[in-house]
């Protein structure tokens, strides 16, 4: 990165030199790191006030800004990405502007001291997989119970079954009752051995045919004769599929939130 | 802040050089930057799995961890807040480690070219205040109607009334019909005046006593006179407080959110 000059480091620079920095950032679409004393206003349907203080404000290749406090995940103001940058010098102040259009939002932020202003163009072209957990794949299959089979309907989660629970208790397009037992990595036998003491306890108090359905990405071969024999199904369920019928949900949810609630 | 030695900057640091800054900055609390190539591994309730790039990877004093790629205003990875750091060599490799505990979540970061490095300690004492926009009074005041007066109770809003729709439709304690036009600024003339329309096409469209409500932080002066002339009432309500009644309520939402999907 630093042999053509993709990293720019600035030291303490004054006012002028950092505009000029940020300028050519903003033309080259570079990503942008500030540390420094600055205050911040946020105008839009919502408005926030942030007091003096030393923050890291990021600002990337796409627009997207974020001001981080020395605590916590979360920035204590941003700008999705497709924001207008704009630098400026005010006096002894250095101005940034985040302008998102549609519907108007702007963050200013005002400088008067700057620590460090680094600028540099990110080489990155890896992909990010999130894989599910348990509880997430079943919330998945409670979503889209066709994950399962065609015609499943879960009646209830988490019931309780000797010698435990039931990750999902429902009944098959014929009536049939179905418990499902998930997995998220390879099923091994022990796997199997829990569904069939599930459904034994049921067949019990019942006293009526119950079918079992391991669901995971992977059998093993052992574990799939000992669920062959035991009359048992096995589903192959994708965790990153889980994850993905998840977020498509769940990503309206927060972005519902975000857009009521933070600042943009 | 470079006066007391709190900023340290630390370009294309070897790998031993950089685990003994981070070990340091891990002791003394101090906030860390770290731009270069890395790929992230992320185990916990869920896993996932960050192919290599170049990243900025922030470090807070508090523990938090923020993995950001070129775009987006959204950590790929995060930890929050009460997290374990670590660093250690591994060949040619800087290993970050970030563990959460209850549950136990594990984000491994795995850097083989670091551009630069920085740490330092941000004095931010600042005060962050948010304001709610009009939408959000809205909804503050149908979570809370007693925000407006004892016993009142929203029926309906954004109701098309003539010239426009009306903030909140409801009833008061007697049963009265009452409209309530928020304001999220100093309520004017023109305010009330607009208030006054629609209870007009109100009270002929149903023939019957209409009540109307202006709800904002203050009223003006000529306002106030032009509210009481009308038979109008003036309710303060502070965005301000508007608005922690719905991080209240929403704050558990978002947090179930991201316990349940995102990486912590």
């Amino acid at each position: 990165m630093h042999n053509d000059d993709r990293i720019v480091i600035c030291e303490s620079p004054d006012i002028d030199e950092a505009v000029d920095r940020l300028n050519e950032a903003f033309n080259e679409k570079r990503t942008i790191i500030i540390v420094g004393r600055c205050r911040v206003d946020y105008h839009g349907r919502a408005s926030s006030k942030l007091e003096p203080g030393e923050r890291i404000v990021i600002m990337k290749e796409d627009g997207a800004v974020l001001v981080h406090r020395s605590k916590g995940y979360e920035p204590v103001n941003w700008q999705p990405s497709g924001c207008i940058l704009q630098a400026l010098r005010e006096e002894d102040c250095l101005i940034i502007k985040a302008i998102k259009r549609a519907p108007r939002e702007v963050v200013t932020i005002f400088f008067d001291r700057i620590h460090f202003l680094s600028t540099f163009k990110l080489m990155d072209e890896g992909e990010f997989s999130l894989y599910a957990s348990e509880e997430e794949m079943r919330r998945a299959i409670l979503m889209e119970p066709s994950l399962i089979e065609e015609g499943f309907k879960p009646i209830d989660y988490e019931r309780r079954v000797k010698p435990g629970f039931v990750d999902i208790y429902g009944v098959d397009k014929d009536g049939r009752i179905v418990v499902v037992e998930i997995k998220r990595r390879t099923a091994g036998k022990e796997a199997v051995l829990q569904l069939e003491r599930y459904i034994e306890t049921l067949k019990r108090s019942l006293n009526k045919e119950v079918r079992g359905i391991l669901a995971a990405p992977v059998i093993s071969r052992d574990a799939r004769q000992t669920l062959l024999s035991l009359g048992l199904d096995f589903r192959r369920v994708d965790p990153k599929k889980c994850s993905e019928i998840l977020k498509r949900k769940e990503e309206k949810k927060i972005l519902d939130f975000f857009r009521h609630f933070t600042n943009a």
